[in-house]
């Protein structure tokens, strides 16, 4: 069986999201999954998603370091608690702050891999440390607040 | 005549990024003006850039946050020497870091305004704060540190 992804595991009313939410045709439908004590996601830019010719769009990875960060938070959560991600009660995180620092032009010509860490869990907030590499080097590096959502909010 | 937009003067050949690129058919073409001291983005997102139904994606967010900042620094610079935007040699900036604070849900209803306010100019380097404001109220504070380009990579 295919090992799903965090966000395969989303409750549908919340996998709408145009970054990571599986049913939002429109949208990045990035996959993000456990490596050890790390995650990972990769994901390949259109052509259109540039900058400066030539180097990817800050804006699309200030996005893939966001939504990279809520899924490693959620599946951070699940795996403090000895729990599968689509066991019940759901945990979904939206972000609090996003902090990217460009360390330097990402090329457009592949796949980028973003490659997160757990730095802190505490109560409904979990800190997420992302880094993007481009052809092996690392080319941005991200700090995710990410705050768990509410159960109403989440039963909407 | 009409005002021209910031990014209206933008050079050819870096008027292709996705966020604000006039050029980059598929992109958000954000267009950004003076009022005052401030500096100001209408942007109305479609219905697809959700994050949780209702809300604006968070990605999207902060890359408007992204082209604003850059756009505002490259219109503080040329301010600074009392040029025009379209004036040569043209300015044009990069992003090094933004950090965004979600202050709170943004509801997907309509208009967005970014307002920005130039908080530093030092050497090639230009710090814009941004608000984002929903239905005018403020749903999220960035800040983004914009660096000139050289010469020769804006040349190409």
């Amino acid at each position: 069986m295919a090992v799903q992804a965090f966000q395969d595991c989303y409750p549908e009313n919340v996998a709408h999201c145009y970054g990571c939410g599986r049913l939002n045709t429109h949208g990045h439908q990035i996959k993000t999954y456990w490596e050890k004590e790390e995650t990972i996601t990769r994901f390949r830019p259109e052509a259109f998603h540039t900058a400066i010719p030539g180097y990817v769009y800050g804006g699309l990875i200030a996005s893939l370091i966001d939504c990279h960060g809520t899924g490693t938070a959620a599946a951070a959560m699940y795996r403090s608690e000895g729990r599968e991600m689509d066991s019940e009660p759901p945990f979904r995180f939206v972000t609090g702050s996003l902090h990217v620092d460009f360390l330097k032009p990402t090329p457009l010509s592949g796949e980028l891999e973003i490659r997160g860490r757990v730095k802190e869990i505490k109560g409904r907030k979990v800190i997420v440390e992302a880094t993007v590499y481009a052809e092996g080097v690392a080319t941005a590096r991200g700090e995710v607040v990410a705050i768990q959502m509410t159960e109403n909010f989440l039963r909407g």
